[in-house]
């Protein structure tokens, strides 16, 4: 390709309204463009890096063996009342009428359509276990689209539903899928991605993981135990929180505290530390509108993930005045709640004593509490956001925080769909069976801009060979000189005609124009011949990541190319 | 690939709600499955033929230079306002509004958004000519949808755009896209396909062509002649009437002629013929509802999408009586119509003399009117439909007339929408130019069907090797006896090692069971061991197409079957 020639432009300035790193410099180095609200185009380069990364899905998919298959993108209201999905899904769902009149909508997912093809096609057992996928548009109508690619509204998305006829077939090749993942983004070239637990399946949930790419500039919170490798999610994590001292008990005591009202100020007043405090954070239920009172040490948050599954509802702010309670003085002892409000005690009370906690009374708190000897009889759950530095509940290693993008997920979802649609597999033994799914997501577009943003440098992108739109950028320098010029024209055909694939700046633009571009392009190699390097029958070849510069004699130029670019490869696919 | 495994059922009966060979064949066989009206999924062996038909494509137009990107399927009413087409397009659009109440659109074309990507990112001639093409998702809400997926609501194409800075670069660069699309359908197996020219451009219209699959199951309707290879569209398609008589001219003569309406009627009660006869065909605009009079000779008919363009409006249906006229009677003497009526006088007119015509009075009619006497100042038009068997407009040969499936069509769009939309190019002399437009589509999933719709027999579908979803269909029969069983596995994994893509039948079903399931999906070679074949240490191989058998020692199997396979894909790609 040459550059001339390529749709795309080059732009030194950040472009306003974006903010993420990766998706400045997409846009920075004409790989996308923006047509709407998180609805973009995706240019030559970017398209070449979509059809690479689509292959490497393609064939890990194939290899667990996957049946590739194509759902429409719009969809019937009926097929989606099948699994009640067309009204429980909220305003993220483009709903719309055709000319008919007839409600139809477009798909953010394709469990419906997956089933819907299924039934009656695959009715006896030896068709299970299978496995179907598609690499498809989908469009999910976000109420905040941001950073480029990671959470648009428009994406391309790789979906799969596997079919089982028992929970034991599934979990072995959920594993098998698993594994899959693994190797998918290591092709990919991502370095620092963890597969974290979505659900840990204690709170009635199904298993789950994530795949994320780690970054500070992930949405989703994550927990790491760097020695045994557990990973969650925070929404769900869990750890030991440090334990509470024993100390002695003294006698309860109301106490005045005034205007001190959140726990630092309690602290600073009464002279104790957070972890002898108990606060209380209250919620009223989004279906009900039931009071949800949660009481935790002082130095812990609520995890309102966690909250909202015990209680089955989403969570909103309430005004706690309305039933009689004074923000800031609320707390355990002589708490006065409606009948049909849910109260909780986290696990980081277990064992408090000599606590101070709010006294449900206008201006006062209650010191000298104990869990032990004032609530004995309350059950604790677990209800705290985890924190770095808390424990490991496998191996009681400090637990570090950091960020990440999901770029995948897999799922074990159950009969939920096979049942509600009613698809039947007829055993031999007279009987039917509901099979049970597994789906397992990647985000295509979504993981094209993480490994930007995951190995990009101050000067631009950086590609992994594995899916670079290109594996050698050719800078000819003087390319006004004749010599230069007849060299290059050679060199660029050469290179074609040996299967690199290769980026050729023809433009008598000045060297650093081309170098400049070229860095934020990100393409793994860049060769550099001049007047001064054809002086000396060489070739300077730059490798993007490193910055290591090799000169090559000009005439194993594509010999060595070939080797660098296979050699890069084997690096990423080493291990796999 | 085992068939035990491959998600996909094979119906005898004929699905209700299919017509159409091809469609039916598809549902049969397993390919697809209706989600709605219109709309499809593709189960595995369609997606593979869908994923080949879309490699053939994208090697052809990175050949002459095209650069893949992706635009999005939803797009803003902003975008297509720019060029106007959010007003002009009616219902086949489908357009809703999203969460934020914004309206937003399904593209079923994506020349707004090509030129909104190269608008601001090339800016300079060295940059032009360029092309871009994408294959994507396309929904159009069709009044009615039918044959599958050839008039489908939602479909996959590959669309292309391509701008240029002269007229004559856009011409020579159509030439070779034109060369693309033959060698296109050519490796896709197409035998039997034209490109009709879609508008001749003496309308005002710009030059486009229609690629026809040429089938009586068509829905358009195709002038071919088979002398000179003129062929067009009938609904644009030109020819040389049959010469009408000079005979000796008599005087005017009103007659009457009752209730003889018809051109027939007329004939039979004047004892004429209808080349002796005119009549009117009468419609109002529908932009401002002016009466339109059509005159032709009486056995010819109007081609209304001729007649359309003339009046620069659709035409629709009209009660003459409201403007006093006869129906029935209407006639070229003493026509009175209101001051805004158009009157047009086809060309099969033209030299008739002593014909008959209305009288334009109830149950009158005018003989022996002569065009050159009584109306020799008229100016002829084209507006008939041409019939099978006249003459070439170019050599003078009969025409025949047959239908045809578009699966694709290229066309000179000039500069319509980098106009609108305001793109511009910096030309070095300080003068700015908005470049020349072509365009070239490709039905994707259409192609699909319509190779089918040609080469099924009725026993099922036949594949060309360039495409189909598998090499090989490995057919063991007795597979029950562990002799055959044990050759069958070994032979199934020598063939995959061997790069051949086979669909092994490993089901232990009867031997008409599975010939029969081989031919209706159609692959290109059928491969069968028994008990039988093995005694002669012999393989059957069938050839779908010809039937033709041919027994082969099992040691030169593999061998034999790669270079049948070669032979094959070279024989459709050998005059490319």
């Amino acid at each position: 390709m040459k550059i001339s020639k390529l749709v795309g432009r080059r732009e030194k300035e950040t472009p306003s309204g974006a903010s993420l790193k990766s998706h400045i410099l997409m846009l920075r180095a004409g790989y996308i463009k923006q047509i709407g609200a998180g609805i973009f185009s995706f240019l030559p380069p970017a398209q070449r890096v979509s059809l690479k990364l689509q292959k490497i899905i393609r064939e890990e998919m194939d290899a667990v063996g996957g049946q590739e298959v194509l759902f429409p993108v719009v969809m019937t209201k009926e097929l989606w009342d099948m699994s009640g999905r067309y009204s429980s899904i909220k305003s993220e769902m483009i709903r719309f009428k055709d000319r008919n009149n007839h409600d139809m909508l477009l798909g953010m997912t394709h469990e419906e359509a997956a089933v819907h093809m299924m039934m009656n096609t695959v009715t006896s057992p030896e068709g299970l276990p299978c496995m179907i996928y598609q690499i498809q548009t989908k469009f999910r109508d976000e109420a905040r689209p941001r950073g480029g690619l990671i959470r648009a509204r428009e994406f391309t998305m790789k979906d799969a539903y596997s079919f089982h006829l028992s929970q034991e077939d599934l979990e072995s090749y959920y594993k098998k899928v698993f594994d899959a993942y693994v190797r998918i983004y290591k092709r990919m070239g991502f370095k620092n991605f963890v597969a974290v637990e979505g659900d840990n399946g204690v709170m009635g949930g199904k298993v789950s993981h994530e795949f994320m790419a780690v970054t500070p500039a992930g949405e989703d919170s994550l927990i790491i135990c760097p020695n045994c490798h557990y990973s969650s999610n925070s929404e769900v994590a869990v750890s030991v929180k440090e334990e509470n001292d024993h100390t002695a008990v003294g006698e309860m005591q109301e106490v005045f505290t005034g205007n001190a009202h959140t726990i630092e100020e309690i602290c600073a007043f009464l002279e104790t530390d957070a972890k002898h405090t108990a606060k209380a954070v209250c919620y009223k239920t989004a279906e009900g509108g039931r009071l949800v009172v949660a009481f935790l040490r002082g130095d812990c948050d609520v995890n309102e993930s966690k909250l909202s599954k015990l209680v089955r509802s989403e969570l909103e702010f309430v005004d706690v005045e309305q039933y009689g309670l004074y923000a800031g003085n609320i707390g355990l002892t002589n708490l006065q709640v409606p009948e049909d409000a849910q109260v909780f005690y986290d696990v980081s009370l277990k064992g408090l004593e000599n606590f101070v906690s709010g006294a449900n009374k206008k201006d006062f708190h209650v010191k000298n509490i104990s869990m032990s000897r004032d609530f004995a009889d309350v059950e604790f759950v677990d209800i705290s956001l985890v924190k770095e530095g808390e424990k490991c509940v496998h191996c009681g290693h400090k637990l570090t925080l950091t960020r990440g993008i999901e770029i995948g997920n897999i799922f074990q979802l159950g009969t939920r769909y096979t049942k509600t649609m009613g698809m039947k597999i007829n055993m031999p033994d007279g009987t039917v069976k509901e099979p049970i799914m597994g789906c397992y997501g990647v985000g295509v577009s979504r993981s094209l801009e993480s490994i930007i943003e995951e190995k990009a440098d101050d000067k631009g992108i950086v590609w992994p060979m594995t899916i670079a739109p290109w594996q050698v950028h050719f800078c000819p320098i003087r390319i006004d000189d004749e010599n230069v010029a007849t060299v290059s024209e050679e060199f660029y055909k050469k290179m074609e005609n040996a299967g690199i694939e290769v980026l050729y700046d023809d433009r008598n633009v000045s060297a650093g124009v081309k170098l400049t571009d070229s860095e934020l392009m990100g393409v793994p190699l860049r060769v550099v011949i001049s007047p001064k390097t054809m002086a000396n029958s060489q070739a300077e070849v730059t490798i993007r990541e490193s910055g290591e510069k090799l000169f090559i004699p000009i005439n194993d130029l594509i010999s060595e190319l070939k080797m660098m670019i296979e050699d890069e490869i084997h690096e990423i696919e080493k291990d796999l």
